[in-house]
């Protein structure tokens, strides 16, 4: 695409290398800065080379933070018991906003796949197992994607900590709420009738 | 959505004020530049706001410019004899990716919507007349998309430029090529059997 002008051809260029953003959306996005006030322009600016340069990742859960420990660690309101391991600051986000689990978490920054060269050393395992051993914790939750490079991961830290006594635990697999039977892959089908729940557990569930 | 982080507060806040932009959408943008070295934030921020700073618009064409007049009014190579009407500087940069136009533009920043308080006034048209007359034009081309608004605009600059002795010519409308006739609209279809072309035409145009 010919923009006829320098400025907005370079602004394109930076935005259509976000991802998920091609050269149609940067022009739109560009043309809807260009009628904004400059001032909004300078906070959208200002905000994101803040964030970037400001963040910080916890020293206990590797999750973002603002500070040295971030919001959720550092809340004594959460329960201390709990403590759930989960990929990516993506997926704290998506647990937090349920709204029901008040545990802490661990993030492990990535899952193991050999293929792509990301081994047990790439991942936040390093300080898990004396984590666990110093802050009373019972129970880990692998919330950790139904994958075969998830499966491994959960089978990896299950060992890692099989010395230590507490219980591990991973999410439960079966078919979504509002789901349809018909579209379900077998895998998870077959699954969700071997893992079948009595009726009372399913009404409270619900 | 909870972050807990004000940082990712922030920085999804502000992307999600651009178009198009959902909160999921603003998050995995954010989480992105978390990986991005900040020197290549810095750089996007940095572009975004000399260029929402620096845009000026063409004293000629009104064509966003990075000088007082646009590279296109500017360049000596461009036919000085068509002028091509269009609603937005979005038109400009579509009908130059044809790389079928070379004439010059006039932007009008808009067209007649009086249910949007849209009237002429709102319009770069007061200079368009004394440009016309005074700049050699024989050809005004009306590339304005076919809607009601479109047409009332056409009609009001035809109406505006009838004592100047210029061919006004509206761009021609009927089915897209690779467009299915039985999925075109009756107006399209029954305007495309009444401007139909001679055969010969036909193949010239593919």
């Amino acid at each position: 695409m010919e923009f006829s002008s320098k400025l907005i051809e370079d602004a394109v260029r930076e935005f259509s290398r976000l991802p998920g953003i091609g050269q149609k959306t940067a022009l739109r996005l560009v043309l809807f800065l260009l009628k904004t006030e400059p001032s909004r322009v300078d906070d959208l600016a200002n905000t994101m080379t803040k964030m970037r340069r400001e963040i910080r990742f916890c020293v206990e859960c590797h999750n973002i933070s603002d500070g040295e420990v971030c919001a959720i660690c550092a809340n004594p309101g959460r329960n201390r018991q709990q403590l759930c391991i989960v990929e990516s600051i993506r997926d704290v986000i998506a647990i937090e906003n349920t709204k029901h689990y008040s545990g802490r978490y661990h993030v492990l920054g990535g899952i193991l796949s050999p293929l792509d060269g990301i081994g047990p050393e790439q991942l936040n395992l390093t300080d898990l197992a004396d984590r666990i051993r110093n802050s009373g914790i019972t129970e880990i939750i692998m919330a950790i994607s139904p994958t075969i490079e998830g499966d491994t991961t959960v089978f990896y830290i299950s060992k890692l900590l099989k010395d230590i006594p507490v219980t591990i635990t991973t999410i439960a697999r079966g078919i979504s709420f509002g789901g349809d039977l018909e579209y379900a892959d077998e895998m998870t089908l077959a699954k969700s009738i071997a893992k079948r729940l009595p009726v009372e557990n399913y009404v409270n569930i619900r």
